[in-house]
């Protein structure tokens, strides 16, 4: 799908020609409620940052051919659909910072049915804008990757999962990360056809499966638990489903017994059991260490236990770097109550020493964010310490962006490009 | 695509069961990030009106079977993805009076992995929802269908395709009305994939194409106008369209030369070469009487004089209600001055007479508004007038609606509905 706006959150890039950045480029949909032929198109103006960019210094691309503005008003056979977007192509030596900038454009266009003292017709559309560095920044060693958990709210409604996968491609990550049972239509049991479509999407987006997100619904009934066979045989399904559609993490979330987010006494035998299978397929699972529970509690330090007392390489922690958190979030959260910050929107603060110690039994972390703001400040998690910390501690696995803040639409879209830029700026720098 | 709104526009009805109204129905997509074993699903509450409706005497529909509240909680192999849409259905003796309602709903879920004193989760939902009658109000002759005008700004954003007809069969209408450079991608020339697609989602909602809007850009060049020839070949391609995708109808508007609106001088030659073409295919052609031109003006007249002089049977007249106007719109109009009401948001009080006059030169009618409110009255056109003169006159044609009020998201979709609920009670009426 498009995106509501007019200027679109993907494709706002620098151009590079010959090695060299000369300008900058940004995805505008048709404004009007009619497609048009090119040579009605009259230009667009272009402000970025409050600097003024002449239409007539624009070029423009449609259905793949590139156009100055002169050569768009004699074409004879081009045609903007509603359905395609115009790249409008920028000149600007060195092009633009990476970050947020404040873009508006003015889209000009004539339509001959309208009297020609009216025209042309103008439509406006500003916005912000983020521009992510085109660098990958993988030089501190890390793999960048998007959970579509960022997206929650816009998925299905204002994105598909291939615009997801198009939004995570375009800010330049390689690692897709989803959810069983939120992904997966027909889940636990997907179609064939849905499975192709997902290696299509994947070679597409040249996109890696990174993890997924499942549960172990140990309370999934009123009047009993599940039986720890039952438990098992959900996760084992869960491993094959992870295996079948290439991702080689797991996080199951167990069921919890107490205020304090125990997990169901069976946690361990399940895991136990299904050890071998996910060893087979390899799979490793990933318990998600997770507001409020710090790494210095028993649950954490349970699974450490687990990991150290079996040996095994296919059990391993996964992150959630809320549990960094320094300022509380204010936003509430669906479903609970809205008078109330629920206990895992509260700054945990575990510090920097405790995830040092976490990292030699981590396996996968969940960039977990709130609100970035236009100069790029994380409100409430400390990514220089973070990006710090796991370069000193030779971390060398996904960062998968977990936007979890208010979910209004597109939001989700833009702050995990802002953090793209800011993690990435972080780790290419001293 | 679903809705953003939890309670979806589509899907709002009274159930029949043996004969009879039993209730009422709503479809609602998931509220939380998650999909869920539909055991864990506590039911809503549902509230119309102020009137509230428990949750333990609602039913649920999931990947089509229907479960009571308690066989939902004992279920064990149900689930509820996120791309699917639960129907809650709520006995109620004689169901809800059409109009529109405003709508409630709170839905309860339950979560293992979070504390059970928090649970169940609440997730609130609320808005207005607009019930059309089930009878089609077809008694007076009129053939009810939906411009996709209407959806303008939606289209391709929130809504596909598809979802456009899934809306117009939902409301009860046959007909739906499309726009030849908008709507149709690759336009002149779309794919026989797209034509196949097309010929397939006609079939799966039952809707017949009516009128197809397409444009003759007479000035689509800064140096020079079409010749007459090149505007006959714009036309000819045009109806051509039209007859491969079905429509009957088509609606050619030509550039304009004064700010009276004038249509280009080659008009009357670019019909007539195109009128053998237009009666083979068996299509008519109707330019658009729309404001601010009346009836009686001489750009109408002339058009009624060719239909006379002619004796043609496929150049009619396609009145826009927009004449019918009565009071003005202050809603302005993306394009325009922001500032000024454009000449065709005045109003412009075409008397009934007019109509009456007209209708026999009349092949189509674009049912023009607004904004109808949430006692269906519409605050611009006066339907009561135009649906007692059309019946007096015995036009047995199609009402397509053409929602031209703000573009805010979602909202044409709603007003539609109105309108039809509108004019199918007042269509029913003495």
């Amino acid at each position: 799908m498009l995106e509501y706006s007019i200027i679109q959150t993907r494709g706002f890039t620098n151009v590079i020609e010959d090695g060299r950045v000369t300008g900058f480029q940004l995805l505008v949909r048709m404004p009007n409620y009619r497609g048009a032929w090119a040579s009605l198109v009259d230009g667009a103006d272009v402000t970025v940052d409050g600097r003024a960019f002449s239409r007539d210094s624009t070029r423009w691309t449609l259905r793949g051919r590139t156009f100055t503005l002169d050569e768009l008003r004699r074409s004879t056979d081009v045609h903007w659909d509603l359905t395609e977007l115009a790249t409008i192509t920028v000149p600007l030596d060195g092009g633009l910072a990476p970050g947020v900038h404040d873009v508006a454009a003015a889209i000009y266009l004539r339509s001959p049915y309208i009297p020609a003292f009216v025209l042309p017709l103008r439509f406006d559309s500003q916005r912000e804008c983020t521009l992510v560095p085109l660098d990958t920044g993988e030089g501190a060693g890390f793999h960048y990757g998007v959970s579509v958990y960022s997206y929650t709210g816009d998925m299905n409604t204002l994105m598909t999962l291939e615009d997801a996968m198009a939004d995570i491609a375009d800010l330049g990550a390689t690692g897709i990360e989803i959810l069983t049972q939120s992904t997966v239509p027909g889940y636990p049991e997907p179609s064939a056809a849905w499975i192709d479509e997902w290696q299509r999407l994947l070679e597409a987006y040249r996109l890696t499966p990174t993890n997924i997100c499942s549960w172990v619904d140990n309370q999934m009934w009123l009047d009993r638990d599940l039986t720890v066979t039952e438990a098992a045989a959900q996760l084992a399904r869960d491993v094959r489903l992870a295996h079948r559609l290439g991702f080689g993490f797991i996080r199951p979330k167990f069921g919890v017994i107490s205020p304090e987010l125990d997990p169901h006494p069976t946690w361990e035998e399940t895991v136990l059991r299904t050890l071998d299978l996910a060893a087979e397929l390899g799979v490793v699972i990933c318990p998600e260490i997770h507001s409020p529970t710090p790494v210095k509690h028993p649950v954490t330090q349970n699974y450490i236990e687990f990991i150290e007392r079996t040996g095994t390489g296919h059990f391993k922690l996964m992150i959630d770097t809320g549990i960094f958190q320094t300022a509380v979030v204010n936003d509430g959260h669906p479903g609970f109550d809205e008078d109330e910050v629920p206990p895992f929107l509260q700054p945990l603060k575990v510090p920097m020493t405790d995830l040092a110690e976490a990292l030699p039994y981590t396996g996968f972390i969940q960039a977990k964010f709130f609100e970035i703001d236009e100069n790029l400040n994380d409100l409430h998690i400390p990514w220089a310490d973070i990006v710090r910390t796991l370069r000193d501690g030779g971390y060398r696995g996904w960062l998968s962006s977990e936007y979890e803040g208010r979910r209004e639409p597109y939001r989700g879209r833009e702050q995990v490009r802002r953090q793209h830029a800011l993690l990435r700026t972080l780790a290419a720098g001293p």
